[in-house]
C-alpha cells in the first residue's frame, strides 16, 4: 500500500500554527516514518499522548528529542521564547495529581513559543491557596484551569476573575469521577459565566485555543 | 383484589419515625384511600413529591391539610416545634432555582418537629455570598448543601466547615447538567473529605438523614 | 422565610458584567420578585431559558420587556450599541433548525453592548456554502459556531480559519443525536485543533465567553 | 463435550460467501480445531480480530496463513484477483491513527477477490487533502469512509459525493471519543443523506456490505 | 436578522437528490417561510418529523401538499412513477408499531421516483411469516428492514438473503428498548455478515441510501 | 398500502397461547381494525401498555371489553378460571406504587386462565410485613416479585424460599432511580441466587415467563 | 481482626443448595481459608469466576479439586448424577465464542446432580442450524440460551418452543456490543413472549434458576 | 517548574483533620517528594488507593510505615487509640469481597484515632446473618454499611435501626453491577429512609463523614 499518511502542508499558513501529531494510537513503525518525513523537510514535531514504551524505542533513533513521563509529551526542537517575552498564560490546577495534563499544556505552549506558568495545587477543598494567588492570577491575559474529581475550580476561578477561562478536566479520580466525565460535565454547566472547556486531559487542545486567543491580543 | 397497601406499623418503635408516603406515583384513589387509614389511626401523614393537580384534589377532601407547590409536600399536621428548641439544622442552596427541593427539607424537618434555617443563593459563582455567611453557618450543628448545575457548593462548604454535611443535588439545569447527573456525581467526587450525598432532588431524604444524626446529640 | 435570593452586587466590578437571571426553573412569582428588585436597584436584567408562557406573564407586568420566542431571551433595557462599533464576533449556525440558539448568542452580545452577526444554514453537507462565506468569516475576531446533529461545522470551520472558536452543539436531531450529547462529544474530540466548547444549547455561555474575550483586544 | 462448532456449510449458496471467524475471544485451542477443520474440507479461513500473541501461536501450525498485524487479520488463501477488474471500492481514511481498520477492509475484500484502494489521511481538519482527491474519488462504485475522533469525515464526504458510502467509526481517540462511540453516533446522525454505517471498527462488515451491493452492478 | 436559511441550490447536481427540510425543529413561521421559497422557485418539497399539529397549519396555506399522519411526512408534489418501473425496494418491518417508520421509508422514495412495497408484521417471534415471504423477499434488489424492541429481523433476513440490507432501528417498545438504542446496538453487532445501520427511526435515512445504491444498478 | 399486519395464526399451537397486542405505540384506527379481525376470527385478545386515552376510543366500540386503568391492560373476553383451580402463582409487590405492574401480571394470568394472588406492599424497609407473609408465600409455585426504586425485594424474597423467582423491575422512583434502570441492574446483580428477571414495567412478561413454567407442573 | 466471612450455614435447608463462592474479587489467601472451612465442615464447593492464575494457586492446595478455563469453574467434589437420571436441560450457545459461559452452566449443573446437554453455535445468521435441532430442543424440560453479539437467539427459539427459556447474555463482541449490555437488553426486550434473564456471562444464576424450576417437576 | 505540591497546613485548625494524599494517579517521585515534606514538618499520613507496586517502592525509604494489600492504605505514623475509648462505628460488610472497602474505612478510622469494629458478611441473600448480629448492631452509634452487587444491604438495615447509617457501594461484581454503579444507584433510591452515600469503593470518604458527625457527640 502507498504512504499511510499526508501532512498538511498548509496548514500553517492557514492557521498560523503546523499539524501534530497524536501518538496513541499509532505504531512506533508508523511514527517513525512520520518523524522521518518531518525532519527531512526541516520541520518541527510535537507528539502528545505518545506512551512512555512507545517514547523510549523513538528516542533512540531521534535522540535530539525532548520526551516528559507525566506529559506523554514527545518534541523535536521548537519555536524560541526570548527572556522579555510576558508570560501570558497562567496554567492553574487543582491537586497534584493533575500535572501531567498541565505539563501538557505548558509544554505545547514551549513548543509554540509561548511562555507560561503552571500554579499547582490550588483545588477548592482548601480555599484559602486559591486566595493566596489571587492578585497573581490577575497578571495573566489568559487562564487554563486544569481539574479532576469533582472539577469545581473553574467556577470558583470563573466567579472571581475576568480573562478568558479554558477549563481543562482531567481523569483523576475513580467511581463517580468516571475517568473524567463528571468533571467534564461539571465544568460545561458550570453557573460561572463565560467558562469555555475542551476535552478531558486535553491539556494540549486548551494550549491551542488559547493560541487561537493571542490573536487577539495582537491586533 | 384485597387493600393495595400495608402500613408498617412498627416504624416508629424501630426507628423513631413513621412511614412517609411517595406521592408521584400514586393516583389520586389510592391516596385517598391511604390518607383515610392514617386519619382513622389518627396518625401524622407526609406525602412527598406530589405533584399540584392531585394535590388539589386531596386538599378538597382534607381541608386541613398544608401544601406548598414549590416543594410538592402535603402535610396533615405534624410535630409540634417549641419556640426556645435550638435550630441545629443549616440549609444552604446555591441558587434560587433550587428553592422547591430546600423547602422539601425544611418542611420535612418541621413535620419531624426540628427547627431549620435556610439560607438561599449563596453558590460559589458569588464566593463573597458565601464568606458573608461563614460565621452564621458555624453555629448550626449539621448543614445541607443544596445544589445544581456543576453542583460545587458542598465541596466549598465542606472545605471551609466541620460540621456533618450532607449534600443534595438538584435536578436543576439543561444538557450536560443531565436531569441533576452531574451534581450527584461532582458531590460523589468532592474532593472535600467527608460529605455524604442523597438522591437528585430528595430534600426529603436529607431531613431525614439529619433526623437521624440528631440522635447522636440526644445522647 | 426570608427573601429566596441575594443578588451578587459586586460582579460587575469583579468579572465586568452583572448577574443573569436563569429562567427555566423559576415559577413566576420568584421571577417577579427578581425582577421587581432589578428595576428598583436600576439595574438591566437578562432572562436566560424563559418559556414563552411565562414570559407571557411577565410581559403584563414590565411593559417595557423585549422578549424573543425562539431563544426564550427576556431583556429589560441593555447597552447601547454605537453605531461605529466594530462586529467582531461572528456567529456561524449550521441548519436553520440552530436559530434559536444562535439568537440567545445574538442577543446576550447585544445587551451587553456587542455588535455581532448571524451567518445562518452554512452546515457541511452543502460545503459550498461555508466556503462562499470564508472571506467573510474572516474579518471578524472571533467565532461562534452553532450546529446540532452530528456537531461537524465547527470542526470544518477550525481547520479553516485561525480565531477562537467557540463551539456551540445545540440539541437539533433526534435518536443519536441525544439531544445534543452526539454534537456535544463531537465538538470535544474535534480533530481541528484549539476549539472550545461550552453547553448543549448555551448561547448565551458562547456570548459570554466571548465576552472574555475581548477584554485581550482592548489591552 | 461434543464438538464446539458447526459450520454454516450452506451460506456460501445462500449469500455467495462463507462463513468467517472472529477471533477475539475464542481460545487457541478452539482456533486450531476449527482450522484443521476448514482445511480438511479445502475451505478458505479468514480470521478477524485476532490478536498478535494468538495469531503468533496458530502461525506455526500454519505455515502459509497470512496475518496483518494492524488489522489483525489472519487468512487462509483467498479468492484471486485479476489484474483486469476494475478497482470498484474506495476505502477513504481521517487520520493515519485509522490505518487498522482500513487495512481490515482491504484484506477482507481482498480475501472476497474484490479490488479496493486505500486513500488515508484525509480528514477535515486540513479539508483541502479530501479536495484534493474529489475527482479520483468518483470513479469508485462505493465509498467506505473511515474515521475517529468526530467524525465528521463521512458527512463531508457525502455531501460531495453521489456514490453509496458506508462510514466506519473507529476507536481512535481518547475521553469524550468514547472508544468510537461519539464517531458512531455523529456517523448515524450526519446531516448528509443516505449514510450507511457499521458498528465501531467494523471494517470487516464494511468490506461485507460492500460485497453485498456489488450483486447490484453485476445485474 | 437576515433571512434564517440558504438552500444548498448545487446539491441535485452533485448528488442527484435535492434539500429535503427537518420539521421537528423549526417553527411554523419558518417552515411556511421555506415553503414559499421553494414554491417561487418552483422546486419539489419534503418535510420530515413533522408534527401533526404543525402540519394542520401549513396544509392550510398549502392546500395540495400532502401529509401522512403516521409517518409525518409532508410533500409538495414529487416525481412521477410510470408503473412499468420495476419495485427495486423491499421494505420489510418487524411489527405493526413499525408502519410510522416504514411508511416514511415508502414515502420518501415514491417523492424520489422509485417505486417500493412494504411488507408488514413479519416479526421472527413468528418467524414463519418471515419464511413465508422469503421466495417474494429475494425478487428485490435492496431490503430495508425496520424493527423495534430487540431489532433482530435483520440480522434473520441478513443470514437468508444475499442483497443489500439497509437495517432501520425505531423507538417503538419500552424499559431497555431505550427508545430505540437496543435495536440500533443489535443491528450495529448482527452476527449476519455485511448489515447496515442507519438512525433510529430514520426511514428518510434508508430510503435515500437506497437511492444512492441505485445508482450502481444504472451502470 | 396493504393491511398493516399478519396475525401469529400459528402461536397457539406452538407455543399454547396466542399473539397478544402491545398497544402504546398503535394507532386507535389501526388498533380497532386489529380487534375488528380478532372479534371475526372468534378470538380472545389481550392489549398491554394501552393509554387511558385510547382505550376510551376501543370501548365505545366493544363494548364488552374489560379495561383497568392502573395496569392499562384491555382484554375482549378470556379463559375461564374454576373455582378449583389452585392459586399457584404469588404476586408479591414492594409498595402501593407498584400496584399497576403488579395488576398487568394478574390479569394477563387471568385472561390465560391461570390464578394468581397479589401480595401488596412488603418492600424491605419494614422488613417485618414480608417475613409476616413468608409462610403463606411458601404455598405457591412460583413467585413473582415485583419493585422500583433500589429494586432490594427480590434479593431478599429469593435468600428466603427456594422457588422459582421472577423479578419484575418497575419505574417507580426519581434521580438515580433512572426510571427503573437501577431495580432491573440491581435485580440481574442479586446476591441471591437463581432469579431471573424480565424488563422494566413488564408484568406481562413475568406472567407470561410463569405460564411456560406451569408447563412443567403438567408434566 | 476477626475472620473475614460467615458462611450461612442454613441455606441448604431453606433453600435446597448451598451457599457458592464468588472468586474474582476474593485474594488467594482469603478464598484458601475459605476452602479449608467448607473442607473441614466436609461441604462441597463450588468457586465461579476465578481466574485461571488464582486457581494455579489453590488447585496446590487442593489436589482434588477439578477447574475448567474456559469457565473459570473451580470445584471441589459434587453431587452424583445417575446414568438413568434425565437430561432435563438443554443449554443451546449462539456461536462458539460463547462456550465459556455455557460451560459455567454446565458445570454448575453438574455440581447441584443435574444432567444437562450443550448445543453449541446455532446462532441465527445460519437459521438452519437451529431448525436442525428443533426436534431435539423440544425434548428438554428447560432451555438455557446463551448468546453474545446482538442476542437474537432467545427470541427466536422463544417463538419456536413453549418450554421455560433462560436467556444468558454474553460478553462476547466489541464495539456496540458492549460488554454484553446489547445482548442483555434486547434479550429483555424480547418480542417473544416469557423469556426471562439473567446478569450478562452468568452461567451460573442460570443453572441456578433452571435448579429452582425443577422443583415443579417433582411435585 | 516550582514544587507541584501546596500543603493545606490550615486544614487541621479548620475542619480538625489534616489534608490525605490521593494515591492512584500520582507516581512514585511525587509521593516520594510529598512524604519527604510531611516527614520534614512532623506530620502524620495517610495515601489512599495506593497500587501495591508503588507502596513497594516507598515502603524501602519509608521503613516505618504500615501497608495493607487489601485497602492500599498507607500509613505514617497515626493518632493514638486509648483502651478505654467507646467503639462508636461499627462497619457493616455484605460479602468477603468487600475486605478491602471495609479495611478502609477501618484504617482510616484507627488514623483519626477512632475505635470501629467491623462486622463481616452479613449480606440480606442470608438474613439470619444479619439479625443474629441486630443487638449487637444496635450498640454502635453510626453505621457503615459497605455492599457490592445490587447493594441491598444498607436498606435492610436502615429499616431496622435508628441511627446514621453511611452507605458504600463497592465496585464488587460483574456484568450488570457495573464497576459498583447499580450498588451506588440502589443506595441512594433506598426506599428506607434518611440513608446517606458516598463515592463507589470510598472507604475512606465513609470514615471522615463518620468522623465529622462524631463532632455531635462531643457537645
Amino acid at each position: 500500500m502507498n504512504k499511510a499518511f499526508i501532512i498538511d502542508e498548509d496548514r500553517k499558513r492557514r492557521l498560523g500554527f503546523e499539524e501534530v501529531i497524536f501518538g496513541a494510537s499509532k505504531s512506533v513503525a508508523l511514527l517513525s516514518d512520520l518523524l522521518k518525513d518531518y525532519v527531512e523537510k526541516n520541520k518541527n514535531v510535537l507528539i502528545t499522548k505518545l506512551q512512555a514504551e512507545k517514547a523510549k524505542h523513538l528516542l533512540e533513533d531521534f535522540k535530539t528529542a525532548f520526551y516528559d513521563d507525566e506529559s506523554e509529551i514527545f518534541m523535536l526542537s521548537h519555536h524560541e521564547i526570548s527572556d522579555e517575552s510576558p508570560t501570558r498564560i497562567g496554567i492553574v490546577s487543582a491537586g497534584s495529581s493533575d500535572i501531567g495534563v498541565a505539563n501538557e499544556t505548558y509544554y505545547t505552549l514551549e513548543y509554540m513559543g509561548v511562555k507560561s506558568e503552571v500554579i499547582h495545587d490550588v483545588g477548592v477543598a482548601g480555599l484559602q491557596r486559591l486566595l493566596d494567588h489571587l492578585e497573581h492570577l490577575k497578571t495573566f491575559d489568559i487562564l487554563i484551569v486544569v481539574a479532576g474529581f469533582e472539577g469545581a475550580l473553574p467556577t470558583v476561578v470563573g466567579g472571581l476573575l475576568p480573562q478568558p477561562i479554558i477549563a481543562v478536566p482531567t481523569s483523576v479520580g475513580y467511581g463517580t469521577a468516571k475517568a473524567g466525565e463528571t468533571a467534564l460535565h461539571a465544568m460545561l454547566t458550570s453557573c460561572a459565566n463565560g467558562i469555555t472547556v475542551v476535552n478531558i486531559d486535553n491539556g494540549y487542545g486548551a494550549a491551542m485555543s488559547a493560541f487561537r486567543m493571542l490573536n487577539l491580543i495582537e491586533k
